[in-house]
């Protein structure tokens, strides 16, 4: 089980281009348009897994992702959020993992708010059964907003291996909301579960606004 | 100075998607067409640096590589060609090294056959000075052919530090040969700088022909 209390212990031998980051917006590079990422067939999730620190979802979907496409893997979720904003930590952040043909990794992270709850968070609430795998018929892809405004910059896996050449697109509109409810309950079933902000060490952050 | 001789020894902290590798052609996925390699703005090269291993030229140029834009870096040679097509490995193979505004690594490398004698190598040969960095001025992208035909996968570095997360697009007919007596100026004065070839370990790789 992954030890947050002392991630400041885990392994790294990959160098200094690690996730999550702080991303402070004045120091971004400025790009035209929305992020591109284009859903090219629905997310459908098929199976859920107690990851013990957090829940991971497995299913299928495709997508363009900076004209290139990419399968969408597995969801899973951090409270509170990983990628810090302008110093704004949001209650809550999405990871949608994508692999492409040849390996490479691009995980699309939705900055979660606090609002009207959200439909199929809680129907993986209500299908959670602790330290099982269990079926289920779910998408979500309607959590992407047609207008992605975020930012784009190069990474690593948030947990260990910490894995680098991850290409990270931060949503920062999702259509996605969950409610104090269901963040309470994410809350009661999983310790925080957010890797603290590494350095940035020179790395360029686009801004798609 | 890297030490081919003693390459069973270098620090490899990355994992197991590592360069170069040898590629059967028959485990390769066909995909449609030419490898997705455009230059948008001419390769130029201004300075030429002995790297002892190697000679390194650095330089300028624009390309979109599978349809993203691309930054030309540098360009560096391997004597013999570090990957190996189906058993056949030729004497010389040209990495030129590209980045894109987050930082994301693609090598286009070139597997170089004997034949008639190149003009531009042939100047960076004349332009040579034991231990210096030498100003040069040199046109480079005549190199790609007009159809690059070969191989794509996700792989790393071939030297130290061997970071991953590298896309290689491996082009097996580039519109440049050197003469038996460009290859003999590299060996003499370059001792073998091939890195091993490295396990494939389930990776994928796409065939472009």
């Amino acid at each position: 089980m992954i030890d947050y209390a002392h991630q400041e212990q885990w392994t790294n031998g990959f160098g200094n281009q690690q996730s999550p980051i702080h991303i402070q917006t004045s120091s971004t590079a400025a790009k035209t348009g929305p992020l591109p990422v284009t859903i090219q067939s629905a997310y459908r999730l098929n199976q859920e897994i107690d990851d013990q620190t957090t829940i991971r979802l497995t299913g299928q979907g495709q997508a363009d992702i900076f004209s290139r496409p990419f399968s969408f893997q597995q969801v899973h979720f951090h409270a509170p959020a990983e990628h810090v904003i302008d110093g704004h930590q949001t209650p809550f952040e999405i990871h949608l993992v994508h692999q492409n043909e040849i390996g490479q990794l691009v995980v699309v992270a939705l900055l979660v708010e606090i609002g009207t709850a959200d439909q199929p968070c809680q129907r993986i609430i209500d299908n959670y059964a602790v330290g099982k795998t269990t079926a289920t018929q779910l998408q979500i892809d309607q959590w992407l907003p047609q207008q992605p405004a975020g930012f784009h910059y190069l990474g690593s896996l948030t947990t260990p291996p910490l894995v680098e050449g991850v290409e990270w697109l931060v949503v920062t509109n999702p259509a996605v909301t969950i409610d104090s409810s269901q963040l309470d309950w994410f809350k009661q079933h999983f310790a925080p579960n957010n890797r603290q902000p590494q350095s940035l060490a020179g790395r360029k952050v686009e801004s798609y606004q």
